[in-house]
């Protein structure tokens, strides 16, 4: 039976072509190897146009691998991190922080919100002990997309440290890192990449890499140590996951065939478009506001109905070919739905006709169930 | 042209059904892949027959990371570790308990002679204070195997803990959780199971695990959290490297089939016997005495000869189809032969060939040249 579409925040759909990239034993140490790994490195750069200002360390593991590598290589054991939280990957910054001894600030903001830059600024005018603010640029659990560039203003001009979480935003969304300034930015293999999970990596800039010598708690999590030995044997300190690196070779190859980040980013906006469109013509409502909506992935309120079961309908969907993702908020009942990985428009309507029929079938209705009635009349 | 065959410690040849088991996108927290994670870690308790006394938690990235995690959550902050040593992998734990801030105590000993467990015992007995043993069972940087047993019913006469990085020998020999007493042993996905590298795995006492809880100084290292989330939810806590989960699956069920340990071994034991036969005919030199010898990994003495340069022989062997190793050891020139993955004696018997072949092209001299000279002659 065909595998199901997976709409998701990551592991996401991705193409034949960087799937079979893997049907291969790779050396870690052997020159072919080498040669993808360092074409992977530099892509990665050209991404954020830093291949010159910035170094990329790539790491073995999912991206929370990366985002703890980050702020324990990065933050000095002595530094203050400040937290702008508005959602669980944020939540789970801070946690980090906290478990690694680094002295923490958080400063909360509605989930359904975005950061809003002048709190961060007037928290780092009220508190001069901050060194560091670690930002997720689009929050997965919500889909929120924060401000990074007014962030990133606002940091500098404080002289202090930024730290990105660009997760769910990296190669779909533009970051230029000539004119955001940042000392460290992570993403991973899994998301806008199409890339398969298992490593993540660090963008940052070449010069506080070199000031994070003997920062890091951790050996594996040493993004200092990494670069360090990369640098220098061309290979990873300790074994790389092989295939993950060669079906990530192969997704970038093919992103810069696409037309790079804007085509990518074309893609996603009119996934989302296709993808709110038909979800609000059955009823369904954005947990957002419009304007505060990353096109990666799209939270809606759950139907109310008592006929509605997520994992009910999660099953009936998949079926029919969808892995939908639950909802990650505490307060609110609610879905998600993604529109990244190696899919368009007609995949995403594909998957509204699942959800439609679905709704039928399992007699749920919305707060406005014209559209499922009519839908149910015509069937 | 066809991929060469990977005779390293890892990563390794894998076989077909293996790679191809990668062709798909896995859903982490979808149905089907909850339940090949779960299979997984019974397959992998079953190979040291301990399904219902230790509990198996997975861990993305390298078997370093297994390393290290296994260290941080297990010695609390007030441990003091005992660390043998004789290799580079010894060397590794000694260097991140040191990381980690534990107390760490190095008893030495030669490179190629195993561990001494008379040694252990009187230092258990010199230092009271020595709360953990943390021995590597096959040492890769040489290939000398330590005695597991012996040391195990030292530590556990002391009333010691003892960790295990099992990393290249797990699988292939013999290791019995119900005789053998240790708290925790770590081992990847990418050694001798035959998958491909980007997981690891610690197998733990549920009593030692349970007890451990907010030892760990990391948040993705924290093997404690990790196994509570995953008991809870069957899901991994953050993104699993779903393709690496689903080739291992694919590699543990060709285990089972080929016969599980036992077949396992009796095929590598094979093979390196036609390697040590084969290589030692051409003239090269076994670095450790055969009764060290674990069949996992053989150490040769580097030629002496000046026309010997092990990048030109590497590349040379290479182009026949095999990738050889360096050796890791800092006092004698040497070369490593992996005897490990989805390969045969057949496959053992051409990589002699080749290296014989690539003596004769490049005109390299051994210690003792008949069989060098008597093939150059038949060529």
């Amino acid at each position: 039976m065909k595998e199901p579409v997976l709409l998701t925040p990551g592991p996401l759909t991705t193409s034949s072509a960087t799937k079979l990239a893997m049907v291969r034993d790779w050396g870690s140490r052997d020159t072919g190897f080498i040669a993808i790994n360092r074409r992977v490195r530099e892509l990665l750069l050209d991404i954020i146009h830093a291949r010159d200002s910035h170094v990329c360390v790539p790491l073995q593991g999912s991206g929370t691998f990366a985002v703890e590598a980050m702020l324990g290589t990065l933050v000095p054991r002595d530094g203050h991190v400040l937290v702008p939280l508005n959602g669980a990957y944020c939540k789970r910054i801070a946690r980090i922080c906290s478990i690694l001894g680094r002295r923490t600030t958080t400063l909360n903001f509605e989930e359904n919100e975005p950061v809003r830059p002048g709190d961060v600024d007037a928290a780092l005018k009220r508190d001069p002990s901050i060194t560091h603010v670690a930002l997720v640029h689009c929050e997965t659990s919500t889909g929120v997309l924060n401000p990074l560039k007014e962030v990133a203003e606002i940091v500098a001009r404080h002289k202090r440290s930024l730290l990105v979480d660009a997760m769910s935003s990296f190669a779909a969304l533009e970051i230029d890192g000539q004119k955001i300034a940042f000392d460290a930015l992570v993403a991973a293999s899994g998301k806008c990449l199409e890339g398969p999970p298992g490593m993540g990596f660090a963008l940052v800039t070449r010069d506080s890499l070199e000031k994070s010598a003997g920062n890091s708690p951790s050996l594996v999590l040493d993004l200092h140590d990494q670069w360090v030995n990369m640098e220098k044997t061309a290979q990873w300190r300790f074994t790389p996951p092989t295939v993950v690196v060669a079906a990530l070779h192969a997704a970038l190859e093919q992103f810069v065939a696409e037309g790079g980040q804007p085509a990518r980013l074309a893609r996603y906006r009119r996934n989302c478009e296709v993808l709110i469109e038909g979800m609000t013509r059955l009823g369904f409502k954005l947990f957002l506001e419009a304007r505060h909506q990353a096109p990666v992935i799209v939270t809606f309120h759950a139907p109310t109905d008592p006929n509605y079961d997520f994992q009910k309908f999660y099953d009936r969907v998949r079926e029919k070919g969808f892995v939908l993702y639950p909802g990650k908020l505490t307060q609110v009942d609610t879905l998600r739905v993604g529109c990244i990985g190696a899919i368009d428009e007609h995949v995403m309507r594909a998957a509204v006709h699942a959800i439609a029929d679905t709704l039928a079938e399992q007699n749920i209705r919305l707060h406005e169930t014209g559209a499922v009635r009519s839908r149910q009349n015509a069937a």
